[in-house]
């Protein structure tokens, strides 16, 4: 089995391979393309196969050259995994912080993960996608032998397509909480308003009353007045904050 | 029959018996590795099952061995029952408190029973999948009386599946009903704010201005001057709140 | 045709019924288990039908087997439209009641017709698929003239699942409309708390002014000073109201 | 090609057609009861249509059965379309007032086009499993040459149908719109609130304590004590405007 | 090949062009009408393409038709890339402003861009269709080595509407960002205000009492009685702010 390591796309090295292996022109355009979708194409006397990656390479010396695929493919698969860890972890976080205290920050990290979310679905679709066609594929160029591990790596995507799906989820559910939260917090900021003006408003109103220079105010001339005065502010305060214990508001 | 029961899945006895009956390495690996998803493979002369539950050793004592996995595969939807009853409990406790009194304790409440719901859904998909895979599978292991046994476990599991959908829809409500009772209760506190201001500010506002140390307001030589400001304070107060009342404010 | 009416499920009737029909064990647990989703089975020499209601009893006196139950069928799938009718109904005044003054009991009786809408759609959804198996079923105990009016009798099953779809995306616009026309409302309550601060505000704030036990405030020696005071007042809580009104508050 | 023009469904006329034609009794019920879903169906010697509109008489005199038919249908199909114009017209009105001004006004009127959305929805869907159907027949009573004909009208009700999808997710922006204008809004009205609460609060604050009947008030003998007590007001308001300021409120 | 250029819709030549190779007249229609949906149809002798662009014309000079036909088509699935690229950097800073500053014109622009995104996506989707179409297409008109080519253009519009969904979520996103910073920003008002309330409460308050015309105040005949009474409208102050503080308001 020939492994050929081209790192740069635009080397020369890659048209002597086209010529000699009469790969299609599509196919070389494909690989000088960065950002290219993983995807597998089967021709007459090759599998073109898109986003394998490097390290796969010390695994696979002295295999066969359809084994040293699978074992790349399915390299790949498995470095997706503490990815999705990494994700849960983040998503568990989150939802703590934000049920128990919902900050801008907290928002832009939701929509920060929320991003990386749609990025990584997209790519194990991608993925997920060339699994199939690769178990579908009847060709000489994949014994059947590896058909059972072909499964196998089609399962761990699909599993982890599932995850990314279930994550997506709980993380819509983050933001619900965010939501529900900062309008649960706006409510007590108000009740606790509310309450503030309940206490100062009777005593306001009462001693501006005091205030005017008026003769014939109730208790005015009582040498008690001090005392009258203040129960009754006292007196109506209570009152206004049994009305809103009596519609537990606290 | 025979049954074997590992519970190390480091066991050597697992590779003892892999051996003797030419298991594929790939389910062994899945039998060493935890948290597996259910799936049933079908290979030469063995039917390969993950996650059945070691309760239904007692019931099975004694059966043909498809038999046997019947009734392990049945006990294990059977389980869901009760959970679900739960469910459906929790959901409508969660709908009448969150009616009459939202709460963060309720809102943290509705995401734990979201969670749990798309754990379980996530495991009632994969059971569903393996049931589909078991009424699929022309096997000699299976033989086919036990078909419409088959059909009634794939169509409780389907039925669980239902209810686990309705139950993700009614807790859906249950949220927004929280998000509409927080909204509505700010509404009622903006009001009674609203209100205790409209009662507070015509009082405030004409004592303040008795209160000033000018000469030539209106009626303040009037023997019967506080007699007169306070009904017109009074009246200010009462003209304000039949303002509200005529806007359907309470 | 024989007719058996067991209304007791333990009834041993039912085990008599069963053994001399011979009838599938799993048949007899479904009729002994109430809260039984809709369905039908073909075995051997009968059909197996759940939730057949007996008033369609009369009707079908001295008919064929496959007519009687082909009216038993159409008389549950009639019940329906009456429920529908009632539905259009309820959301129709919940959306006038809801724009018009949306209050918490609104609120509870949006959620409780989602909930009677989310469980008729099941029962819905499993009459649907009954009667795609019947039209599908080849049996010889369906004659072949029975097949346009069975064809019929799904059609009026899809049509009131259609129905249903459409109830459900409607009364999705009612919650809608009740959290609009809550945000709608606190806002409105919150202009009425900042125009009455506006108008308060700057007669509290120059009143006060004056209020202070101090020498050399303006115009305050002036004979004219409640007049010169009175008109600052008004001039200010004018020209705040003008700007109100150029931000295009009411 | 003869024409019955029907307009009480209770016409005698009808049965005596039905008796002619050999009508089927279930398509005889189908044409007395109002409000028939569009549906097409094919029985020994004749096509039943529902739904189709008179006006098309005119534009069919002297045609082949067939092309009249497919006028009837075709001319139906257009109707639609200066339907979905006016659609286009209001949603793009709406948006424009909802961002500019929302009212409880435009919020009825959004919720009066999304039903009727709904409901025109619902019948694109009737017509085209109509024309579906209609393409897939193969009758001696539709011509060859008329496929071509049928394949367009199925063409444009598809494109309609299209056309309505996008204009409930243009509408359903326009909900978007108004609640994040809502939003929006509450909050300038509240930074309005705390605004006029900061302009006013410092002078209030100051001139009740100078209002204290109490000896011993900073600078309250100095000559110049209206000017510095003045000073000290307006200089803690542009303090805390400065602060609002620099939080970027406006 | 010949290149017929028909830029007036109404154009007579167009009716000799259909004379002469017999084109069907419901095609010859399609290219009066404006505001055509792309699609292909196949007739014999002929394929009838709709929303090929002109600019195509010099780079197909000289080449089989079928070839030109690619190449126009090619073309214009790439004039889609750079629009894509545009809408992925107007979501990027749609994402960054709102999250520090919503705006209503930052929420004019998420709708602008939204509505953009679903015109976009009718185009993509009918183009795809073409494609899809295209490709099944056993015409002699299209040569067998073109196939990879055709695949290749179904593939880039693939991924085209890929992108556009994924940019469909993220847009959605960014107006859940708006919705979340504007609720969060009212939630911030609030407390300002309330913060604001509880300093000046106890001050307006305290000081309203000592405003009072009366005897008997406590300390009021003190030479210390200013120090305090400002100690306690401080000392009252502050623990209110201590108790926002353990509230962790700020």
């Amino acid at each position: 089995m020939e492994w050929h390591e081209i790192r740069d796309p635009q080397d020369t090295e890659l048209d002597r391979l086209a010529e000699r292996y009469r790969l299609h022109p599509l196919h070389i355009e494909d690989c000088r393309h960065r950002d290219q979708n993983a995807k597998v194409e089967e021709t007459r006397g090759y599998l073109f196969a898109v986003r394998m990656i490097e390290q796969a390479r010390a695994a696979s010396a002295g295999k066969r050259a359809d084994e040293a695929f699978y074992r790349v493919t399915d390299g790949v698969v498995d470095t997706y995994l503490p990815v999705l860890d990494r994700f849960s972890d983040v998503i568990d976080e989150l939802e703590d912080q934000v049920l128990d205290r919902p900050t801008p920050e907290e928002l832009a990290r939701i929509f920060e993960t929320k991003r990386n979310l749609i990025m990584l679905r997209r790519v194990l679709v991608n993925t997920r996608d060339l699994a199939t066609h690769l178990q579908r594929t009847e060709s000489e160029l994949i014994h059947r032998d590896l058909w059972p591990f072909l499964r196998d790596v089609y399962d761990h995507v699909a599993r982890n397509l599932d995850l990314v799906e279930m994550q997506r989820d709980l993380l819509t559910g983050t933001l619900d909480i965010y939501l529900s939260s900062v309008a649960n917090r706006t409510n007590q900021v108000m009740k606790v308003l509310t309450v503030l003006g309940t206490i100062a408003l009777p005593a306001l109103v009462i001693s501006s009353i005091y205030g005017m220079n008026m003769k014939g105010l109730p208790w005015i001339d009582s040498p008690h007045a001090s005392a009258i005065v203040g129960g009754v502010m006292l007196a109506t305060t209570l009152a206004l904050l049994g009305i809103l214990r009596l519609m537990r508001w606290f």
